[in-house]
């Protein structure tokens, strides 16, 4: 069987199942290890407070391409990504350790580009970067590896198990901007400069939510992970892992108005699976949501609820409250 | 300016003194880091002991063939090259990311063989897997972090900027396997069975000397790495690092019979710069090098001397006490 026709969440389970079987009660780190496989972040025990680690990647051609995003953006951006899982945790980053592939062709200069981004985004939440790898390639990869601690002397942390009937569902900042983005950028659209120049920010200068992450654990949020998918895969993963379902309504969902202008009715299309916003989504008891939205100053929206029917699926109302069927629900790197 | 014409590692020092250059002593992180670019793992205080961290890659085309390497091997072989850093520093493998790029024809029951030894390894050392990345990418790759800790309360380790003058250099095991192993898979050697059998073995499951590793911190070495780039490579690195010049003798270095058998004169080729044999490279006061051999279950071989003059220079010695030059130092990823 191919890669391709399992998928990369089948593949996923396929990997999880066997490291579940290997497995040993008698090892340090087994016992130890809070969450391994199937969350954001891997979470152990450590002396004083939990541990995290995350490790993401960006591939030419797969992620990126260098038409689209410059060196020193898609530095900042291959960071980026793997602090929004340490937020999704509600962690604070601490170390990154970098691995890159890249051809003999590559320019000095461009790795000192990438490396610009990397460092300025490091710098600017803590993070220290101790190293790594470079290697020869025939496609530029990057690779980064990032291990934090969890926010609070109790190490409570964010996951996807833990969602519950009643939840109210919310998410931070607005999306599809990133999908708007790509698209702008792709397809070398004449749009309006202050309006073009905000998505395609959203695209390659994506920001970790690292603030908010921490707010949500600190307020008494239990779930929550970020989209990178996409909304309806994500909040898919949320369901699958807790066994509940989720309706969510497409009218409260927040989309920029930038977006709705040049996108028009496809805007919503970008918001529920165009994926990498790199914004949280999170569900909580109301009145939990409600402490969080009041304490935050960056916007967060409840947008559906969880429910204890149609365990695993996401149903989406549109504004007439009629079931809605996205055209695809998210990213997954061998499926066509 | 290309990284070919830069080189390996001169590309690791421009981008090392970026890292210096972003170094925030406000930060918690930079504050507790020991050790960041430029030696075999990141190190930085954790609460009770020292934790380390390292990544390392293996790419298709670059690393690896599959006509030469099977998947369950590549998978333990690519957990071996991170252990082999973990014990370079004298340290204890505790948790592992893997991040893999793989194109879409892979075949799924390969995927199982590469993680089965993956697991297999990982298993034998205490190595917790805790997840990591799946990425569709035009190559495979490899890519694996491992968080480990210093194997002592007192938090020491091997470092690569400690040798002294005077120090005897001395070697685990035997160099120049894994360069013959590699020459009889890729020219189709054929040789006796049991000797080819031996030789491959060096190089496609490499057996990474942790127990080694925490004996020599534990007698009181302070100076150590692993040989993965080659003996003259690596070792030229620890006198770069410590700002000392090395003398070995051509006929100490530890040959295996069957490597000579094959492969004649060239065998001391093969040990200089063959690189991947992921033993263990070390410098000490001569009394505590004895220490060390008596103590250890596997041979230990002093090879030469840590000397003030020639500083940052590795000078070879044959049988009649002549200056050898060997055809190529080691590996380096960009350069011809």
């Amino acid at each position: 069987m191919k890669v391709s026709e399992l998928g990369q969440f089948g593949l996923i389970d396929t990997v999880a199942k066997m490291i579940e079987d290997a497995r040993d009660n008698q090892a340090y780190s087994w016992r130890n290890l809070l969450t391994g496989v199937g969350d954001d972040c891997a979470v152990w025990r450590g002396d004083a407070s939990n541990q995290l680690a995350k490790v993401d990647c960006q591939v030419q051609g797969v992620h990126f391409s260098l038409d689209i995003i410059s060196w020193e953006d898609l530095g900042w951006k291959s960071l980026a990504v793997n602090l929004s899982d340490i937020a999704s945790m509600g962690g604070i980053p601490r170390y990154a350790l970098v691995s890159m592939g890249l051809p003999r062709e590559t320019e000095v200069e461009d790795v000192v580009s990438l490396y610009k981004g990397i460092l300025n985004l490091a710098g600017l939440t803590g993070t220290a970067v101790t190293g790594g790898n470079i290697s020869g390639s025939p496609v530029i990869f990057i690779d980064i590896n990032v291990i934090g601690v969890t926010g609070n002397p109790e190490g409570k942390y964010l996951s996807r198990f833990s969602a519950r009937p009643g939840d109210k569902i919310a998410v931070t900042g607005w999306l599809g901007t990133a999908a708007a983005g790509l698209n702008i950028l792709k397809h070398q659209l004449e749009v309006e400069e202050s309006i073009s120049a905000c998505l395609k920010k959203a695209f390659v200068h994506p920001e970790p939510r690292l603030t908010e992450g921490r707010l949500l654990v600190e307020k008494g949020i239990q779930t929550g992970m970020d989209i990178s998918d996409g909304l309806v895969s994500d909040l898919g993963h949320i369901c699958q892992s807790s066994g509940v379902g989720a309706v969510i309504e497409l009218a409260r969902i927040p989309i920029r108005p930038e977006v709705t202008v040049v996108f028009g009715e496809k805007s919503y299309q970008m918001a529920l699976s165009g994926g990498e916003d790199y914004q949280l989504l999170f569900t909580g008891r109301p009145e939990v949501i409600e402490r969080v939205r009041v304490a935050s100053d960056y916007p967060a929206t409840v947008i559906g609820e969880i429910t204890a029917e149609n365990s695993g699926e996401v149903t989406i109302l549109d504004t007439e409250g009629r079931s809605f069927q996205p055209e695809t629900a998210g990213w997954d790197h061998f499926k066509k």
